[in-house]
């Protein structure tokens, strides 16, 4: 990759803020556009047309709502079509959740497009913002301490693996659910206890803490039913969520639904974490 | 120790409760007075004379604010001449940060006094809570990861030790300021960058979050100086506390100072530890 | 699973012992054959016959040599025929590391078959004493403590992945060298410093020890001119390696190529791998 | 401490050469004397009376058996006097678990003395070693990993802290054994399973591996009795030792006796602890 860019980075919340700045620390040439309340005077632009000569643009997470773009942080209201405009064919245009209009726009202008938010090393890093969110939540919420605290980490993909490690490194007892017998013989490899998570009715009185991950409807009424008073449980599945919400309320158990975490607890990592994915895709590119 | 003895717990905070809920669970008998709004009728008892019978009387921590019982859970104002009168000689009265006055008091009447907050065992325990306490004021206050974070912890005594393990265990790339070489000998041991915390002036840039466990002057206008900006300071020394807060202002240095935590941040572990501690005291006097 | 099962141990070391004993303590009945040195006569079986009523026979790992099957402790001779000529269609034989004609002369029999040696679950539970028995050798022959030391771990697949954890346990400093991004996300989160695996030379100079786990070519003549005096490289990939051991020899650089560690420095564990591996294939098979 | 120092390191075994290397590393003035055949050509002296420029004059851990220097690395048989012949009034003589007469001698030179082993920083700094010492020992003895295996430590001292968080580090299932109330409480906190040291009879039965620390005899018949068949003991104690080895023969157990790890299992590291310990001291002295 070349010491010295120029980027633009167009619109987005606090994370694009954190991601120009930290663009700018490492020597680049950054200009931000519709990002004029983020309190960086000094990276402001006063004119898209300028984007024709970026070495890279980059779009926020999401990209856009529709056709607008997603620029929480101005008070402008802008279209895609009109943040594209200025570009010329052979440009690179990295960008987050994008739909397939935004793709088609982009390749049909003869653009170079990376959604960054496909990459892994990208999701690998957001399962740290993700994971201390939670914990963040259960110390506020629980009247124990998470040391010594019994919990289950349902699902072992990213997340779960993330979150096993700092709560153990945290001092929780933790067992892991899972379901195929790999990711439980892992488990069981980092020291962590084990719980079928398609038998977890009967299991799941013994917790403090129960933390699902998992995109799938795990907790049922009947597994509600087998929770103690006092256990907390945190959803961090996207929607629909992995709890059957209606049946806790009826039960009695407090469920919290924490989605978006990276972007609320800790956006200046998780703008670092979109840096170093762009980062990867211009070395792949060879620029 | 006896598997079933008669326990009164009178006064104090969820703490307090906590510690009499579990003293239930472990099968003994426990009356609670002054603790009428902690929401457990069971407990409840209606005349304080039956503390005449009690294996051991606890008194909550800290016991009193000056001669008035600390009864934050009751709508009754009672003086500690009121908790002592039905005791006899013999019994066995455990209280948390006792005065001369109590201490004298109880041991005119030829009680057995013990004051559980003078014993380590108890300020180990209590670290943890007070870790954890810190860890989600972090949480809340940065706008980065615990993860890979520069943290420096002033102080390795029993509080420092435990908040370097946590931090660490949570992936932080923890420092430790000490002044004794055994302690900074312990430290790099443990894996610790170190700093000597007489010679912080010029050390302190580099890091994101500094946590203060010292109850001594540490931090003042030339360390304070020294600090980066978007660095959160943490104090958790006790009054005086360790930051020279007017110079913290003027610089515009963002300091928090947090006290009783444990009580805070996790009543139940607190209340589990002080029961521990008594447990302890009445295997050593035989009881 | 059923609880009381009939299990015939067929040859083998003394990973094999092993898993007879832990088969026998779980209340199964347990035969072994060709084992008679083994030091269990308790287990002892006279005649082969009695295989034809095993719920579950269990070859060796690996189960043959050729058509003779692998028992080191025993003085039989025995062929791959003569151990499944008393075996009925329909009955379970479970071995590792078979041939294609072991394979097709146990279906050819109507024989259940399975090679536990496939199954992702026993490779986890293997990379654990592979991960002890490196760290064996590199405190028998460093001059210098795990502690603190700077070790590279080349590869981040299962074994790289247990390796660096147990070697970051013991208090060592380590860096793992990986190709893919994931990885190189995947070791940055878990706090091991990173390095490019395919642009090692020029990189290595730093290390204290250098542990191969990927079977491919990775350090050639340029990247071992790059190793320092006294840094030890423990080989673990399988034949042909991934050290040019000739150059090595002639730079004077230290090697040690480590194969086959489970069996030899921790056969109970290994046995004991075995056994959950066959518990898992008979209760997918609903035995 | 000033930055270039002269110094003689005289007498030793392979810590002291690493010592001197280390020295000469950090740009000091380093001449070594009866350390010939400890391949350092580059460090020899030939003449014992330029001692008397010495800034510093380290002698080996121990210094001397009687009055003979401690010297294995020599041919020369020299005695304490010709050692302290050529120094003269004012010089600092550092010395390693040196007897009243080495220090009367230095004293009454007018020299000044200092026992390095005395310090607890090299203490602590020893455990690490001792530490590895014992875990490869038990990775040499044992036919199981040490992940999951379930191993006590005996003392929660310096050596018991440093073992238990080891043997943690590689995945143990680690409990200790101590008397105080705040060394269980500790241990509690680190995460570790505790026993009462002096109630330990009853309790040995379920562990894999043992290792003690404490100087005092806490396993004697009525405990070996408990210890399970295939149980590992490693005494760690100083003469004579904490088990009752007669007792352990008669009963079959086994005891593996090992004094002086540090020396023996990591020299190099040995030597760094050595001077590190020098360092403070001359820091302390304001040379």
């Amino acid at each position: 990759m070349r010491q010295r860019l120029n980027f633009w980075v167009i619109g987005g919340d606090p994370r694009q803020m954190a991601l120009a700045r930290s663009l700018s620390e490492d020597g680049h040439t950054v200009h931000t556009y519709a990002l004029e309340r983020g309190g960086e005077p000094a990276l402001a632009a006063d004119s898209l047309a300028g984007a024709a000569l970026a070495d890279c643009v980059i779009l926020p997470l999401p990209a856009a709502e529709g056709e607008r773009l997603n620029a929480p942080l101005s008070s402008q209201r802008l279209t895609l079509s009109q943040v594209l405009a200025p570009l010329c064919p052979g440009q690179l245009l990295c960008a987050g959740m994008a739909d397939s209009d935004l793709r088609e726009a982009a390749e049909g202008k003869g653009l170079v497009f990376r959604d960054y938010f496909t990459r892994e090393e990208l999701a690998v890093a957001n399962a740290v913002p993700t994971s201390e969110g939670a914990i963040q939540i259960a110390m506020e919420e629980l009247p124990i301490t998470l040391h010594r605290a019994r919990v289950l980490v349902i699902g072992y993909g990213r997340l779960g693996k993330v979150l096993a490690g700092q709560l153990k490194g945290l001092g929780a007892l933790v067992s892991v659910a899972a379901r195929s017998w790999t990711d439980l013989a892992w488990a069981q490899t980092c020291g962590y206890g084990v719980e079928r998570s398609d038998q977890l009715s009967g299991w799941l009185c013994g917790y403090d803490l129960v933390i699902n991950t998992v995109p799938a409807p795990v907790l049922g009424w009947a597994e509600l039913s087998d929770i103690s008073g006092g256990c907390l449980i945190i959803d961090l599945a996207s929607k629909p969520g992995g709890v059957d919400f209606a049946a806790a309320a009826e039960l009695g158990v407090k469920v919290i639904w924490a989605l978006s975490l990276p972007g609320k607890t800790a956006p200046v990592t998780a703008g670092l974490a979109i840096k170093n994915t762009v980062y990867n895709i211009l070395t792949e590119l060879g620029v």
